[in-house]
């Protein structure tokens, strides 16, 4: 049966959605903040509206579902970063909830259950739903993060109501598959023309703060062989890096120093300390491996040639999240059902996918963002796109309900 | 005839001097500060009390000279940077005190003039002083320098009692060299076991803010081919320029980049903007003509090859000043009457002495420096080094005098 999705009813609630924390053309709604719950309550409104058995879990989780004892996961998130846009996220809970309004009504045994999952963007902690969800929530240790104004998430949860509140979890038993749709964050879809990005991979990424350490210095007095200059080896380095980096042909990945740091950051002083971050991604751990060597080869060649100390600390890491690819035919398969042209792509950018990976069989799929821009008001995508988008998660959820009504493993 | 320096008399006035502003072991005399003055009119007391006609002039410059038609200018500062030391300066002014006390009662129509020049640290305005003594003061224009707090010359000199007060002036018939002991503030003479460094010349600097403008960009959706990535654009140009000048063989010539900054200073985001202070000295003007081609040629390169604009502004421009060669002979001279290892070098910090240079026979002698250290409460020099820096200053007045007192050209 084709579901009978509403493009202007998930236009009309994706706007509706945007009003909650408007910042002129984008939204302001970080994670667990007053207008951030607001915004959840108005959904578990409108989930109730259309049929689901709707509620919040005890890390702001919303959660929406059909009747049905096995159900498709439709998620992403609702929460944004400061000034962000107003389809990051929001574009895959609405999509959830217009296709769960089709579905809810449906005979057959395989339903749909939509996830707002809460603090994707890490205001408190990363991806903060979408782990509780698959992986369980330690309220003593994990409460203890706190955001940019000092608030720990228990104090947070405390203040929205939350605290006490069970915190809903995967059920491999009704849990078939999970899917996302979500912006491409990133120029790629509009610079080739495609319109339906199909998300292979989600990068690994590792993130290590690299500090070299020196003497300070007169820059007038001091002859150059006596230096023992910080700037001067981190400028070093970070060249170098890149020239290896670009050496690592054919193998997806992408590297960038973001930040530079000396000090004491005079003109005429010999720097004693210069620092930045390098972190990097790729869809393979090999890589994300080759390149760690290569970090720790460059900066000791730069450490050595300028007579400084050097120390690189991992900051970040997160594995590479391999999506299924069965379910991922499926989604391809959806999108060249309706005709829309299709790029098999990895995400370089985290989603709340990347918790359900390692429990269910996992699918993305992309559209355009608008000169790639996100993380910012002026984020936004073509109503084509959208559309395209919401239809084609649709085509792709009839898909994997009639593959698992029939018996068939889904992935 | 000899003359007789008290070595003690002049490291008795050296630690009294030391005591306005003590900071640990070091001293802040901020130019025009309150304890600035009070050291001032110390100085002005102890001038008096050494014979000598002793005044304060409208910019802060203590002047203190013998009865003598012609006198030998003896000059350094005693201001200093915040927390700085309590040589730096301090060490030229005191033994120009010592030896006119020596002077003063000699007959012969050449004498000593002993200048503690105001400013040379630049808290208002670097070499304030001795520019105003060589070059004028045009009070309403460079009034407007304004310190870190605020304060603008203007109303420090007023603040001071110094509004309205002549600046004393550079007077041709009367002023026949000027001669400046100081500190090395770099390592070499320590380093070589040198005992008298005889400067030879004073490099000049310039310096030159260049700046990268790229796109903001998220480091993870976007291409390595897409980006127009301002530090990588910085890190390039960085090392690049740094393995160019060392290809500047054989020139004296330093460099360095001091400050690194990026915007917006995210790990995972692109950077918009990057830029540094790029600062080079020199002993010759045609090298540092040199380096600036080279900053221009480097920064377009890697502003091409990363598609991001760039920009070089000239932000400081001090020219070379050459000491006297006739006048820096006779120190050399008057070290090696006193048996005192010598070495022939360059300054590769500024000195009051810079401002002398252009209209007066110059010459300026070093003394090592513990560690090269300055500009800190911890910089010091060995007791042997101060009593040696007045000996060889004195045996040069001696001479100086002589030459200038039997007619001969001094230089």
């Amino acid at each position: 049966v084709q579901l009978a999705v509403d493009p202007q009813r998930m236009l009309a609630d994706l706007r509706a959605l945007a009003a909650f924390g408007q910042v002129d053309t984008g939204v302001d709604r970080r994670a667990l903040s007053d207008i951030d719950m607001e915004a959840r309550r108005w959904l578990v409104g409108r989930m109730e509206a259309a049929g689901l058995d709707a509620r919040i879990d005890g890390v702001g989780n919303v959660i929406g579902k059909t009747a049905h004892a096995r159900r498709i996961l439709i998620g992403s998130h609702t929460d944004t970063v400061p000034n962000g846009g107003w389809l990051d996220g929001a574009l895959g809970v609405i999509c959830g909830l217009e296709i769960a309004r089709c579905v809810q009504a449906q005979g057959g045994d395989v339903g749909v259950e939509v996830l707002s999952l809460s603090d994707e963007e890490g205001h408190f902690s990363a991806l903060l739903g979408s782990r509780a969800f698959c992986d369980g929530f330690n309220a003593e240790a994990q409460g203890r993060a706190r955001n940019a104004a000092g608030e720990s998430l228990s104090e947070a949860l405390d203040r929205s109501g939350l605290a006490g509140t069970a915190v809903a979890r995967l059920d491999p038993q009704a849990h078939i598959a999970y899917l996302e749709a979500h912006i491409e964050q990133g120029p790629v879809l509009e610079v080739r023309g495609v319109e339906i990005g199909i998300v292979t991979h989600i990068v690994g990424l590792r993130e290590y703060r690299v500090t070299f350490t020196g003497e300070a210095n007169h820059a007038g007095t001091t002859p150059m062989s006596m230096r023992r200059d910080a700037s001067a080896a981190l400028l070093h380095f970070g060249a170098r890096l890149d020239q290896a980096c670009r050496a690592l042909n054919g193998a997806y990945a992408v590297w960038n120093i973001g930040r530079l740091h000396s000090e004491p950051a005079a003109s005429n002083v010999v720097s004693s300390l210069a620092s930045c971050p390098v972190q990097f991604r790729s869809t393979e751990e090999g890589v994300l491996d080759q390149i760690t060597a290569m970090v720790a080869t460059q900066a000791a060649a730069a450490a050595d040639e300028f007579d400084v100390q050097w120390s690189a600390s991992l900051a970040v890491q997160v594995p590479v999240a391999n999506l299924d690819p069965a379910l991922t035919d499926q989604v391809e398969l959806a999108a060249q059902d309706l005709q829309a042209s299709t790029l098999r792509m990895p995400s370089g950018a985290g989603h709340d996918a990347m918790a359900f990976a390692a429990h269910l069989p996992t699918a993305m799929l992309f559209i355009p963002s608008e000169g790639g821009v996100s993380h910012s008001t002026a984020e936004n995508s073509a109503e084509a796109s959208l559309v395209q988008g919401l239809n084609v998660l649709a085509r792709a959820v009839e898909r994997i309900s009639r593959a698992a009504q029939t018996g068939r493993t889904i992935a």
